[in-house]
């Protein structure tokens, strides 16, 4: 009985690292759909969300079954319910990355991003990719060490930002008012994946650690 | 031994309501500071942001000792677990508030909003407000029919939204890209509010029927 249960927090923690493999893909599919106008790749990414979302409430329910048969405590607990949060912190990020496809898709077949600002976009991309990434590695490993990397790579996110920021609103834009609302709402979308992948590090830091490393590592904006 | 946890648990569920009761007036005051470039209560909102948080983490250490202690089943099980993920999200509202402030602050003396859009972000503010204002009330009621209201209100969001990029991307904007990066943001910011209040609304329906009224109340986009 008890080793059943074993398996089947386990399978929870499996499945996790798997849908973090997926979002991570999606966030690729959707930068690559956003840099090339691909029309069709940006249609699979918005499909994908749903599969998402399915699987983000079979973990959920899995997770509420182990809380209300097992009763578990002290560091199983905090995994569980660690789980929850990042299940919910996962689908989110897919979310983000549909509505990236989406503006994709709204400006096909022109694209979203001006000429400008693409090799920003690639970074940003590069660098959310990354993040859902190593935040799966983190917790399929449960190892602190990868949180250090999530925290350089979000102060890279920001840095990203401002200077999209500084673009966006320096004297010279000639883009136009539309590709300036497209660029602030995609920075904004890359941004926030970003956060959801530390604050997934965060929770499993506290789960392998029992400690917040709030402080340490994400300094409060 | 049985009583004290049930006043724990209610304890719980006052505090969330008291804390939705909070975010609304951060709501609020965000969107006076906005609307009267007041720079005081701007400040104020950011400072408040803090206390939410600690009431956040606060409401999270109970709730996970009541699953510790207690090994609750069933529909108390349920409340818990929704409790979570309900502090969760109005600790969310707290920042997207903060954020609005921010920007309230980052243009004064000047306003964000500009004149042709105030009426759009005096109903977004208030749909907002009362938003949050229904879901601690449906919390703290768990009263199924107050979340008919938070429907049709999340209705309205989306409905200014819409027409406030209608606008900000006519042929006829006059006032710079600047304030069309503010009013996207701002638009945003608004709009995830009331996703979280309408998500906080499907939680308690499904906490008080067992059932996610998903597709009858919010379908998807």
């Amino acid at each position: 009985m008890r080793e059943l249960y074993r398996e089947q927090l386990d399978d929870v923690l499996l499945d996790l690292a798997q849908m973090a493999q997926e979002v991570s893909t999606a966030v690729r599919s959707a930068t690559t759909a956003l840099l090339e106008s691909d029309l069709h790749l940006a249609e699979q990414v918005i499909s994908a969300d749903d599969q998402l979302d399915l699987k983000q409430s079979d973990i959920e329910r899995r997770a509420f079954d182990l809380l209300a048969l097992q009763a578990p405590v002290a560091g199983e607990l905090r995994i569980i319910v660690a789980s929850l949060r990042m299940v919910a912190e996962l689908e989110r990020m897919g979310d983000l990355a549909a509505h990236i496809a989406k503006i994709a898709r709204l400006r096909y077949p022109e694209s979203a991003v001006p000429e400008t600002l693409r090799p920003s976009f690639v970074r940003m991309g590069d660098v959310a990719e990354k993040m859902v990434i190593a935040a799966g590695q983190t917790l399929h490993d449960r190892n602190v060490q990868s949180a250090e990397e999530l925290r350089d790579r979000d102060q890279e996110m920001d840095e990203l930002r401002r200077t999209q920021f500084r673009v966006l609103l320096g004297d010279d834009w000639p883009y136009g008012v539309e590709a300036a609302v497209d660029v602030a709402l995609l920075g904004r979308y890359y941004e926030r994946i970003a956060d959801h992948a530390a604050s997934m590090a965060r929770r499993i830091i506290y789960v392998v650690t029992g400690e917040f490393p709030e402080h340490e590592y994400w300094p409060q904006p």
